[in-house]
């Protein structure tokens, strides 16, 4: 039987790329990244409950140390998380470097060492003009070194890559999603703040499928 | 100034690598992994005793978790570690897979986080064969991913990459470097064994030299 490893933040993108994995029959391993992010609890518990609603394994590993000294607002105890739109210029203090790299390099091995052929990530076009190591040309040129590192020729794959929001809540839509589950606000509080870039560009893409998004929002 | 940060395992090829950049003036941040391999602890013991003798930091990252699920003979709890040459075919064994392709992940961001233009790793020849991330075609790959992963277009070097153990001990001599401070042996004893593939290759190319190695092995 096929077999994948597969990111799962808890965000709608990779969720929604898990539920496309399973339609496809490619037999996912879930895998999710604790790393001290400010809403890594709850997008860790949408991670769960996810996997629970599949009746799939969460495989969880622990970056926390590995990011002990990377610099991004994205991380508990640095800067603010900035309100506005998902392709501002300040959603770049957002960025933890290399954070997809070392996430990519990490569910190689996982699947060298489990016998998995391919590495799925959920990254979009709208993650392509502030975050560097979610672009086509880094997504391509990372294929080929996984294929390189590795004696099995393990593929990355990012079926979404040329994808915005609007059309993974689309596929979500017919694939019968259960968006209600996911985690998309970058706050470190539970309830989702509606202003900061991850939030607006999710509403956005709500609407512009015609509906109006099923999880809670801040007045 | 120039900055790099460079992958130091306490091994012979990493810190002569160190050695050169120290020689170079590149100002290397000196990265120490530490993960349960049958050797890590006298070879992280080396890697503290390197960057004493150079006045150095030494910067350690704490990777245990991320490999809990890897298969390797080089880890703790998992197969022996064979003996014979460097590159018989059993070492292949002592793989864990897409170890480097990790540590210039984790080194990229580390890099990025702290103005750092240049990563670099000791990997060698004779490392060829077994693993396939210290092969060049995985170095060329891996060196454009790391360029388009970053926004400061951070490079991947291995200025040892078609050099042999020879050569490397030949560099060492002339720079006059603390030989005696590394730990080669793959095994988890604190005296060299001199029958793995790692302390065979290293007598092999000492003797090439036409010197005697100064660590103690194993009657």
């Amino acid at each position: 039987m096929e077999k994948i490893m597969l990111s799962l933040s808890g965000g709608l993108d990779s969720a929604v790329l898990l539920n496309t994995a399973i339609y496809e029959k490619k037999n996912p391993t879930a895998v999710s990244f604790i790393y001290p992010s400010k809403h890594n609890e709850y997008e860790r518990a949408a991670a769960v409950s996810i996997c629970n609603y599949y009746s799939l394994e969460l495989h969880s590993v622990n970056i926390t140390s590995v990011l002990a000294s990377f610099k991004s607002n994205l991380l508990k105890g640095q800067g603010d998380i900035p309100e506005g739109h998902y392709e501002d210029k300040s959603m770049s203090q957002t960025v933890i470097p290399a954070r997809n790299m070392i996430f990519i390099s990490i569910l190689t091995g996982l699947a060298e060492s489990n016998d998995a052929k391919e590495v799925w990530l959920g990254v979009h076009s709208g993650d392509h003009l502030i975050y560097p190591d979610c672009r086509p040309e880094f997504i391509e040129n990372m294929n080929l070194a996984v294929g390189k590192a590795t004696d099995k020729n393990i593929r990355l794959k990012a079926p979404f890559l040329n994808w915005n929001k609007t059309d993974i809540i689309a596929q979500g839509l017919l694939l019968d999603f259960p968006f209600h589950l996911t985690r998309t606000c970058y706050k470190n509080q539970p309830i989702a703040c509606g202003k900061c870039g991850s939030c607006v560009e999710r509403l956005e893409a709500f609407k512009a499928n015609g509906i109006k998004d099923v999880i809670k929002y801040e007045e």
